[in-house]
């Protein structure tokens, strides 16, 4: 099994991005919810065919995407009208996964304005539109590795027992699936890791006296908006698995 | 006196600044050194006029100049061929600050790669150059922010007791001005301060068993990178204060 797919591996990026988010929620929450950062003409005339978050979001892939950001396996752009690498290319260790079409980050946008925001930050308008919209980018670039990191994760499953699945992904049977992807004492275990940082965070940046984010809230928001979107990954890939 | 120069709020900044920039070192020191970011010709024959990491902070700056990041008194741009804003102009709370031409981003930008990476990063090369540069970039930038916000500061204490300033800066006598706004007790809870979040960010990190930075590098950082530059700018800006 390639170095990507090996659990330990695997272990470390998902706990390291889980540092990354946690920091951004709590760099997000010290702000009001700033609508206009989301609405198509929050910004008055200008930026008229996208909302403030969606032109720093492709600003941001566009300077990603020279230097060959989105030519890694681990990472889905949120645009596909994006400038072709001005770098030369990486030779990748062997691609592990399978080929697929699996991009949920339409739905994480989605998601992660009209339910996120409003689930971690206090109601309205503080006008630090920009650098909420930087944190935002951060955080959806974040969520939408862990997210699709459910492909690494279902590859890892199914090499390890390819025999139960075969049959359920032939039978197109997604609740099977699913019920076989699924470790509730190793979600149970996440749950309680990460309100367990977040706690640990959130009590150092409480000393400051501004903002912070209740442990509670990080794993609600893990419960809610990340491991039920991974599980959908890691079914839709799987679904592809046997695809010429 | 303006709620930005108010103790508390300068204090509210400057300690959440302390998380962006723990956390930013934190994330850099995951990875290699990876000289090749930093290098003229790193990339190959692309970008030949700029190493990665100035290529990626030009882009970036580009991006957030277009928003306006660069219209606010506590934002400094590294680079000054940034294109105008497309959003209209905000209305700023009076700036408090006296006019001035401080800027020591080009020194910051050496120090980060000349001492500061090869401080917290073993050595080596391990291709991840885009996720260095990223990270680079969010440190840069909250750097650059923390020790300008020096200029904040002294504006505080400018006016607090600006019968004792006047006389120094007509003397143009740096060395006793920089005696003037130095609270040796303020420094010493500073570095305790972060060394104590290091601490809590770091041993919950470490439990994912990899990289980390030690609390005794962070507080090095601050004494050794961050409030000397920051008194600098102090010192700098006082001295233009009665100016023209």
């Amino acid at each position: 099994m390639t170095k990507e797919l090996q659990l330990d591996h695997l272990r470390g990026v998902l706990v390291r991005l889980e540092e990354t988010i946690i920091f951004g929620l709590i760099e997000r929450a010290q702000f009001l919810r700033n609508p206009p950062v989301y609405e198509l003409g929050g910004m008055g005339g200008a930026l008229a065919a996208e909302t403030l978050l969606e032109f720093m979001l492709h600003e941001t892939e566009r300077s990603h995407a020279k230097v060959r950001r989105y030519t890694s396996p681990d990472e889905h752009s949120f645009f596909d009208d994006l400038p072709d690498p001005i770098l030369p290319a990486l030779t990748y260790a062997e691609n592990p996964l399978h080929t697929n079409r699996v991009n949920v980050n339409a739905q994480i946008m989605e998601m992660y304005v009209n339910e996120l925001v409003p689930f971690i930050c206090a109601g309205g308008d503080d006008a630090n539109y920009g650098s909420c919209a930087v944190i935002d980018v951060n955080l959806l670039q974040a969520l939408s590795k862990r997210i699709h990191y459910g492909m690494f994760i279902a590859e890892s499953k199914y090499r390890e027992e390819s025999s139960v699945f075969d049959p359920l992904i032939r039978a197109n049977d997604a609740a099977a699936i699913e019920a076989a992807i699924t470790a509730a004492h190793v979600e149970v275990q996440l749950y309680e890791r990460v309100s367990r940082k977040a706690s640990a965070y959130g009590s150092e940046l409480l000393t400051a006296g501004d903002g912070g984010i209740a442990p509670d809230k990080v794993r609600t928001i893990y419960e809610r908006w990340i491991i039920p979107p991974c599980k959908q990954v890691e079914v839709a890939y799987l679904l592809q698995r046997l695809d010429d």
